[in-house]
């Protein structure tokens, strides 16, 4: 079929995949701009998880205060080679994931963070809201439901992305890896806000 | 006596005192300018302990990058109005400490925030390095002196501060808490370097 210039520069806007790659997905997905979107992360995993065991210790270390400077961020993100840590697109990364530490403020990086105490704690927290009346059986169902809820709160690569709820942090960052051929992964970071914990 | 008007320039310049503060200072150590430093850091002290029981959770949060941006640091300083926090003295602390961080990399702010059983690590590798021939009250009194050093290596407040290693960066903030008039305290830093721990 034939895919028009203007859905490919637009799946090109979305996830900065290249040309070919853009129109290929988009003929594979006959032309449906969230299946080819869906390819292409897709095949991101795929090479991200390629990518994943290889070591990132260069990178970037970003900082983001916020107007008035009562809240801040510092954040390290790795790759492989200076040659990435110095690209537009991996700044880019740098400058998001620290401006949505800022707005969001998650406490962890991913859920194999979160200490077993504070996950127990969150668990006993959900259960009591739900009350007696239900099956063991479908309690569990809601918890493990509210549990990808609480993670979506708290973990930074569970988070939706704040420039675009549709896309999780983690799926972002896939998208870059993808793109940029190099694992990227999110080291550490930190939040201070005055008066805050 | 008189007091010269380079020298009580001089004196403001390394301590920031207001003009007659210095020549009060002057005139008591009798023109000695190392003298009257001293006097206006006891004066500081006296403010500052004055001063050090009141709440402050004003302030300003400071990130200082370093060229490359392979390491950065976070940090938030405090004091008791926005006013103050907006003063240019209070910003340049702020970017000093941060920079001191970046610089001297400290572990912690003050030697009560070492964890027990990383000071008792430090006494026990001090020991162990000073041989079998001297007496327990020598060996304790050598121990005293190292563990002086150990924590100007990693407490940020006992460090000499970098821009004037005659001052300790405890010192510099007491200088600051007597001529802004406010309780000031680093409540907590960040150091992120590529590579690093």
């Amino acid at each position: 079929m034939d895919i028009s210039i203007d859905s490919i520069k637009d799946l090109r806007q979305r996830t900065g995949a290249g040309v070919l790659d853009c129109k290929k997905a988009l003929e594979e997905a006959d032309g449906d701009i969230e299946g080819a979107m869906e390819l292409l992360r897709k095949r991101g995993l795929a090479i991200a998880a390629k990518k994943a065991d290889r070591e990132a210790n260069d990178g970037l270390v970003e900082a983001y205060i916020h107007s008035g400077a009562r809240l801040g961020v510092l954040l390290e993100l790795n790759c492989e080679t200076d040659f990435v840590a110095r690209t537009e697109d991996f700044g880019e990364l740098a400058h998001d994931l620290a401006m949505q530490v800022a707005a969001t403020n998650p406490k962890y990086l991913t859920p194999e963070d979160i200490p077993p105490q504070v996950l127990e704690g969150e668990r006993q927290r959900q259960r009591e809201q739900l009350g007696e009346d239900k099956s063991e059986e479908i309690i569990e169902r809601i918890l493990e439901g509210k549990l990808q809820k609480y993670y979506q709160e708290v973990c930074l690569l569970e988070q939706p992305f704040i420039k675009d709820e549709g896309l999780a942090v983690r799926d972002l960052i896939t998208d870059k890896i993808a793109k940029l051929g190099e694992n990227i992964r999110v080291r550490r970071f930190a939040r201070f806000e005055l008066g805050g914990e």
